[in-house]
């Protein structure tokens, strides 16, 4: 009760009036987004172990979020660690990092974001223990902070592709319980909804979990978005019947030559619009950049059990013992994909090349030179 | 328990196991395939409004079962008519025509056999009242047969497609369920699983009444074909792995260009087949056939009740007050189809022109001349 209090005060403060993930009494407090719509309840994380079954489980999920998780994750699994012997210390951080590693293999935010952890621990060799720790809380917040700040910078980046009267379609959840706050593809709606845009949005249901139907059409509801919830085989029809301007989805992964990883039914999305003549626009963070890899080929395919495709609240829609194919997401080509709206702007096409263009010229080396260093 | 016995029975009169529909006892005995694959429950319609609601509910679906059902309940709708009055009967009969064909609207098999039952009366100007219901039965029974018949031919054509290894898609349920017996798109499976060859079979869940995962898995299991169950978002993904060599799916509609209405998430599978250079084939029997209109964009498509996609076994799934778009079928342009498999054999490309020399060099004129009649 105190917590949805608190969630309505945001709404006044101008900010989204979710928040999907938080620091807090030493503590990371989540929305449970397998509750929802049904209730908004919220998990307190007191330790790494919650942290990594909440993402596990997708009670936080989205790849920015997931991020920030692995980066408090962190924060959760030294908290306790006691003594001020550096190497054992070391040796504590590593494991906690290579445990919060192994929760979820597609989204490359997570093992950024720890990637970006392990980077304050190794750029001060000789720092104590309490010292480190501060650190990484600091790391950690920063990660938080620049999500909620690159959202937005997102948002209005991608904004100008809504013209007024458009009709937009997106799959799964990449809004504000996707991320921090304001969301990856959501926040291109916010924001040219906070320009004074007139648009609506069709959301796909996203089988199994179906995101799209619980969170996003909660989501831009309380945002008074117009949004129609459509069955994933529904937006081949739609788009025939001329009812589609524009497609944007997030993005898990993001190769070097722009293949994109994310949520199951985004490939499907991107065929079908380019059988359209549809234009095709994931929205990404740099957080979602494996520059590491060459293309889509080489991002890991999360297999999630049958049990998601199988029953429904518990109930089996399927006759006992059928088999099934359950990935939780795919890859959809470069030449599929029309631009990818980051927080520097939009990349256009070719991809490869833009991509390479874009960081560099923003300064933003991190990456390459993380590429570089493990290549 | 007794009727389970009954089904038990089939089997080993080596026929299909399933009886989707049957005339019994003066009423027709259907399958409840709302409770499938959970139970397996008979309903028995003894008047024709309990017909109307079981085809409008979905109880029996499937375009040729459907048309079944239509001849069956304009038995119904008949048996009870008292008196000797040829014209009363003729007003009585035309009314009950006229309420079955208000059922639903997709599916031109429902329309097509009111069509045949309404010839018998037309045929027979001078019949007796006592006369014209044994024709009609007589009639109705011969669809019943029929369609019987036409599925194992369909199913013989259509398996020559099918090579030792292959790997097929389909969509909804066009097996014995949708079928009096044998089915359509399935049918084309038990014929080369007769006929020695090994194959297996992904089948789309089919949102949002999941008839592919509820249905389709229930009767190729039972069948002791190896299927597996997709969600309708991963086709494209299995397609692209290269997991698919053809797609077959049933038909509810097939106008005079060779344009099919199906499924809802057909003419998705339809785009994707052709991205990936996957041949698609839809089986469907000269009475899913309208050569009464030239294109599919006269089909007309059903809308269904949002309630369907924001509501699984009555556990609300989207936020309340969600809009929803929902239309039962889908509609896939002739120039998708590699070929339409009938009982005459497979209709190559181009569609229109071969479905017409089809019609014509099998003497079949009555749709041909009944799209005369009605031009």
């Amino acid at each position: 009760m105190r917590l949805k209090k608190l969630g309505f005060l945001f709404l006044k403060l101008k900010f989204m009036s979710i928040q999907t993930i938080k620091w807090t009494n030493n503590s990371a407090r989540i929305i449970d987004q397998t509750k929802l719509p049904g209730k908004l309840e919220y998990i307190t994380c007191r330790d790494v172990e919650r942290m990594w079954w909440a993402i596990r489980r997708l009670e936080v999920r989205g790849a920015p979020a997931i991020g920030v998780a692995a980066a408090f994750g962190v924060l959760l699994g030294i908290k306790n660690f006691a003594g001020k012997d550096k190497k054992k210390f070391r040796k504590h951080f590593n494991k906690t990092c290579d445990y919060l590693a192994t929760a979820r293999p597609t989204a490359v935010n997570l093992f950024n974001m720890l990637d970006e952890m392990r980077a304050v621990v190794r750029e001060h060799p000789e720092a104590e223990v309490i010292i480190l720790k501060r650190l990484l809380f600091h790391r950690a917040m920063m990660i938080f902070e620049e999500d909620r700040r690159v959202c937005r910078t997102m948002g209005c980046c991608g904004a100008k592709l809504i013209r007024n009267g458009m009709r937009l379609l997106t799959v799964c959840n990449a809004g504000a319980l996707a991320t921090v706050d304001y969301g990856t593809a959501e926040g291109v709606m916010y924001a040219a909804k906070e320009a004074g845009k007139k648009f609506s949005v069709y959301a796909c249901e996203t089988r199994p979990l179906l995101q799209g139907a619980r969170l996003t059409a909660w989501e831009l509801m309380r945002e008074k978005i117009d949004v129609t919830v459509i069955c994933d085989n529904m937006a081949a029809t739609l788009m025939k019947q001329g009812k589609v301007d524009i497609v944007f989805t997030g993005a898990d992964r993001i190769a070097s030559n722009g293949d994109t990883a994310n949520k199951i039914g985004t490939y499907m999305l991107a065929v079908l619009a380019k059988h359209h003549n549809i234009p095709f626009y994931p929205v990404a963070p740099r957080s979602s950049f494996d520059l590491k890899i060459k293309s889509g080929k080489q991002i890991p395919i999360e297999e999630r059990k049958p049990e998601e495709v199988t029953h429904f609240a518990g109930v089996p829609i399927t006759p006992k013992g059928t088999k099934v194919f359950n990935p939780a997401f795919d890859v959809t080509p470069n030449e599929l994909i029309s631009g990818i709206v980051t927080e520097y702007g939009i990349i256009r096409r070719p991809l490869g090349e833009n991509i390479r263009k874009m960081f560099k010229s923003y300064g933003e080396q991190l990456l390459i030179k993380s590429a570089e260093r493990k290549a």
